[in-house]
């Protein structure tokens, strides 16, 4: 399998750790987003995959585009170990919350968001910011509230083995950290991530272990 | 079963297509999201979904929030008939149209956000249509590029039945009409959307046949 990725993108990250808590290897194909214009918008890219957004899988020539389907594809065609848990309502809350993150937080902030804001609206870096923070404030804020308290949240978010609430969930945090957003309301999301942190899966997907990681320029 | 719904919620909408294709019956809870600052926002709302957004099932006591995460546990809990095909390929295809359109559409599209451009940003009420002219154009576009000469794509978005890909993409349509979006590059969507327009599943599910429908003000 290869995986068409950019290090900082939180969609693909959230595939990486999925890969990776399968067991399951793959090419890293990087597409560096920000390079010549965005490599996701060349032709050759839309082709594979017409959203123009990373991640995208190949399986051996069959391209899934968006994260949460390509997820969804590996726990089926890749069940062991799972993702989701066995009973229907458990699965309906692991996806609950990782839908809260991939619809609700996460498509308002990246980057082809925040530069329209910039270009087309012409918002200063501050409002911009504000933005940013406002979006993750009330979406984790959401998810503390369905974490918090719920007999289902183990050491992970439902249980005691990671799966697809908490690979949508290291992520987002991650890009949360990279805007300083607070932390104090949110205690049950900083100790799961924290657990997450601990296992390999989740830190070899890390941006910074990627072929193509770039450090942050100095200011 | 009952769903927490407003008749003008695309994500509501889907979830009502969803039900009627499997003949679910179910009891409408009106959630107005505009009225007494929005009901959405309420103490007992966000108790059952703390995302304080439509829709919720509620399935005997079991609250699931989140439009994709009650459609796939309909189809877990109510198989028959299959809002997805039975292969990976197929079921990996049909959802990433639906992600696409769940994910990169209509998150940048809803009420919250569009509160968020005029009261914090002091947008412009043009520049806030262009600014969701510009994502359903974007998104729309994406997925007019999957369905178009693809094989998988029948009479709807894959094969001759009905299903997840469809239920998202009716209610997007349905919005983009609403706001004059131009409809010239996307005839695949356009026909796919006839068709489904021919039954009632999408019928019974459209905004004005819901108890909580208002119809729009004369300007």
């Amino acid at each position: 399998m290869k995986l068409y990725s950019y290090f900082r993108s939180s969609a693909a990250y959230r595939v990486r750790i999925g890969l990776n808590l399968k067991g399951l290897a793959y090419e890293t194909v990087p597409v560096h987003l920000l390079k010549d214009g965005g490599e996701q918008l060349s032709a050759g890219y839309r082709a594979m995959n017409p959203t123009a957004l990373v991640p995208t899988l190949d399986d051996g020539g069959l391209s899934v585009p968006q994260s949460m389907a390509i997820l969804e594809y590996l726990e089926e065609t890749h069940p062991d170990p799972a993702l989701l848990p066995a009973d229907a309502a458990g699965r309906a809350r692991v996806r609950a919350i990782a839908q809260t993150i991939a619809c609700d937080i996460h498509p308002l902030n990246n980057l082809r968001v925040l530069k329209y804001l910039k270009h087309n609206l012409k918002v200063s870096e501050q409002d911009k910011d504000d933005w940013y923070r406002h979006w993750v404030g009330v979406g984790l804020a959401a998810i503390e509230a369905m974490l918090a308290n719920h007999p289902g949240t183990g050491r992970f978010c439902h249980g005691d083995q990671p799966g697809l609430a908490d690979l949508c969930l290291v992520p987002q945090l991650f890009n949360a950290r990279r805007f300083a957003c607070d932390e104090s309301a949110i205690p049950t999301i900083v100790r799961i991530d924290a657990a997450c942190a601990e296992l390999d899966a989740f830190r070899q997907a890390a941006p910074e272990q990627q072929p193509d990681y770039e450090a942050p320029k100095a200011a």
